[in-house]
């Protein structure tokens, strides 16, 4: 590994940071919340020092003959690895400091929740937190979603063609593609698209009632597609008409935002023959309409169960994680979809985890062809995707994502059975953070959260949770030896 | 498709069924059970008399001209998931027949599990049935563990070059190879070994007290790794040391064949570095030390707390089934362990169920390589098994092996949820139905069984249980309609 250059993109990343968290500490200051604003302001000029001292090693080491400033794949998975332990651990200690989160494994556990737009938390009593605490807490969701290295590599004009190498590690999906031809220029569009979902978002739920706060909080968690809520009872206490706004813009962040690109540039043709999205849409769709028609008795009209149903698929399949109300008492086939959107997750290139269906329809695709050159063994066919045929790397490396996704399941759901909490809790826990979702069924069900875990327990889900975010690859790559030898 | 091989192929099969069932009579017999008896004889004449019918129908079908005798990879698949089909649809009958298992639906899913080696069971009370049923029901065990095309190809020498398709179609694990140059002489190899297991396990289990009825079923249940009892307690009953028989001959019963027919050959460096047995034998010997601590507690002497752990550890591994204690009351980790037990379970070559260790070993591999060409972009590796390199389609079709196997696992879990069973019996269900294994945890413990489920999700269930045993493809290939034309 080239650490001259992971050190520069840390340190970029810790005076980020900074930066990132002063605005709660303003936000603090309008609510006077002075010991709180305290901590962020200590937090954020020790993440600029600390930032600061990388930087003088780097320029120290720069001195040296033979430094090699290239960042190729494996300095782009190992950075964006690093990067986001440091900033989850820099992200942590305000939680610690104004004694909000006394623990600092628990601080640091929501930390990474909120980064990684998972959303599942170890507090009982949300509402306990300052103002300030509950903004940064949301704010990360908002930071996490669309990825720090892409706002780095849109404000840090330095690393030439190497950069693209930090976006396909951080970005979502099998195959990352730039918008346009420089990765500047397209992770400014990305960030342009991201913004400007969050505003409208932001207005909408002021105009249906919502305080600028809680319009705030609640925007953020939805275009990261987060899931931390302000209240210990998520959404549930809203009107309906914010519940459906609410659902709207989950299922838009959910959209790959190549979508919102093409049609920007009035590419009608190219934007609606997207094949991931409208599989996407139909499923969303078919959810609901099952669940709807499986839950129709436990609402007073079907206008309540069709709105929660939808909001329920929505949050499930964004892997955004508010809930309106406690699926854990929904039948059996209703929570076993949820488990299954879970899995299924949104699609490639939006803030949304899980698989993402692009994935789940390469590997059909793959099944398919298979079956197909059993009974045409001469045949010759590529696979294709929105007409286009998918490279031979991205198959495998789907293939590879799979088989890596199973051991990373079945391995976590093994280790955080030491705890001994009942199966569908563990199995559906490990599921719901590994896919960034939050809440999953049984123990750590809508109205439960993560605090009984042990401390081995919450990291073994701190890695699923990165691992998820980050599509397994760049967390396991710094786990291998060879990583770390230099080049 | 070539109707007339299929067409051949499933009139051998239906002749060689009509005398397999003739055993079962025979021994009903012995016991005067005179109208069992009677429904065996009838059940047998009938399968007769349905093979002769397709002789006559191909016989026909042959002076057209250009009637093709090859068999092709398509047809040994699709032969091979028909004729399992057929197999179970007639084997079924006798137990409805003579009245014993009144629903058809009911007795079929007996016999799928039965031929399939599952041993998931929809009786309440076993012991109610007659000896001939019982015979039958364990004598399934014993002719679908290795295989009935296999034992066709060890008698009918007819299919020249092309009978190592059906072999292919039905035998386990990622890739099969002839033991010996001559595919039948390969087959009568394989069942020459089945054969010894079984007579010198029969031969142990006398030795140890059982009577010739009870070492005969059992040891069924044990080569055929079937876990089909005849006591509503399973194993619980007998004694430690017949216990401690049956759990060696269960991972006896594990072991990929090749490594018995290097023994015979007295290739012993090559029998003792078969790296998946090495891996076998480790995580069974992992996994019984772990869990005889964490149930260390629950027994009175270490020494049963030992055998119980290993009891349970060799019978899910190898998807036997056969239980000595309800482990549903175990702790979580045992549980956990059993249930990942069940995804990995045996060796391929071997009689086993479950995915297999040689593709896990694969899996595994590759990411180790992806990980690897990460780091190293120009290296150029290919995966090694035993020292030699996997060919690239080995690796490729265990990769969408896994694809098919999680579609199917969470399809049927959708599926049978329906139920409204809750999620650790549906999830547990179908992992234990398409591993072969038989129990599952929570509704489907060992205590417990599938009579209770709905006939709709008796029928995925059955889907699952031939899917598992034929290792997916078969069974999927019969689905697509390209399969179906006529060529």
């Amino acid at each position: 590994m080239n650490f001259y250059i992971v050190l520069i993109v840390i340190s970029w990343l810790a005076w980020l940071e900074s930066g990132f968290m002063l605005i709660p500490a303003a936000v603090g200051a309008f609510y006077r919340e002075w010991p709180a604003v305290l901590s962020f302001v200590i937090a954020a000029a020790g993440s600029l020092l600390f930032g600061t001292l990388l930087k003088i090693i780097t320029n120290i080491l720069s001195r040296k003959k033979n430094v090699k400033k290239e960042l190729y794949s494996r300095e782009g998975a190992a950075a964006v690895a690093i990067g986001w332990i440091v900033l989850s651990l820099i992200g942590a200690v305000p939680f610690t400091l104004s004694g909000e989160i006394p623990s600092y494994v628990d601080a640091l556990f929501e930390t990474i929740s909120g980064f990684t737009t998972t959303g599942g938390s170890i507090l009982n009593d949300v509402e306990a937190l300052s103002h300030t605490c509950l903004f940064w807490r949301s704010f990360t969701h908002w930071i996490g979603g669309m990825g720090v290295f892409v706002f780095i590599m849109a404000i840090f004009p330095l690393m030439g063609g190497y950069s693209m190498n930090l976006m396909r590690a951080e970005s979502t999906g099998p195959s990352v593609n730039k918008l346009v031809p420089k990765a500047q220029n397209t992770a400014k569009y990305l960030y342009g698209m991201y913004l400007a979902l969050t505003v409208v978002g932001f207005i909408v739920y002021m105009v249906l009632g919502m305080s600028p706060f809680e319009a705030a909080t609640t925007i953020f968690g939805t275009v990261g597609t987060g899931g931390f809520g302000i209240l210990n009872t998520s959404i549930t206490s809203y009107s309906p008409a914010i519940q459906w706004a609410i659902t709207i813009f989950m299922i838009l962040s959910g959209i790959n935002y190549t979508l919102y690109f093409c049609l920007i540039r009035r590419q009608f043709k190219e934007a609606f023959s997207i094949e991931e999205v409208k599989w996407y849409i139909g499923i969303i769709l078919a959810s609901t309409a099952i669940i709807a028609l499986n839950i129709r008795g436990m609402y007073a009209t079907t206008g309540d169960s069709i709105r929660h149903a939808a909001f329920q698929v929505g949050s499930i399949i964004t892997t955004t994680g508010f809930s309106t109300t406690d699926f854990d008492l929904w039948p059996s086939l209703s929570k076993t979809i949820l488990v299954l959107l879970m899995f299924c997750g949104a699609c490639s290139g939006s803030t949304g985890g899980g698989m993402k269906i692009s994935r789940l329809l390469i590997m059909s695709k793959t099944i398919r062809k298979e079956l197909s050159s059993m009974i045409h063994p001469n045949e010759v066919k590529k696979i294709q995707m929105d007409g286009k045929p998918i490279s031979h790397e991205t198959v495998r490396s789907t293939n590879v994502y799979l088989a890596s996704y199973f051991f990373i399941l079945l391995l976590s759901t093994l280790l955080v059975s030491i705890d001994n909490f009942d199966f569908t809790t563990n199995f559906t826990g490990v599921v719901a953070m590994l896919n960034n979702i939050g809440p999953g069924i049984g123990g750590v069900g809508p109205t439960c959260n993560f605090a009984n875990f042990s401390v081995f327990s919450k990291f073994i889900f701190m890695f699923d949770m990165l691992a998820g975010r980050l599509e397994l690859f760049p967390m396991l790559i710094i786990f291998k030896l060879g990583c770390w030898k230099k080049y």
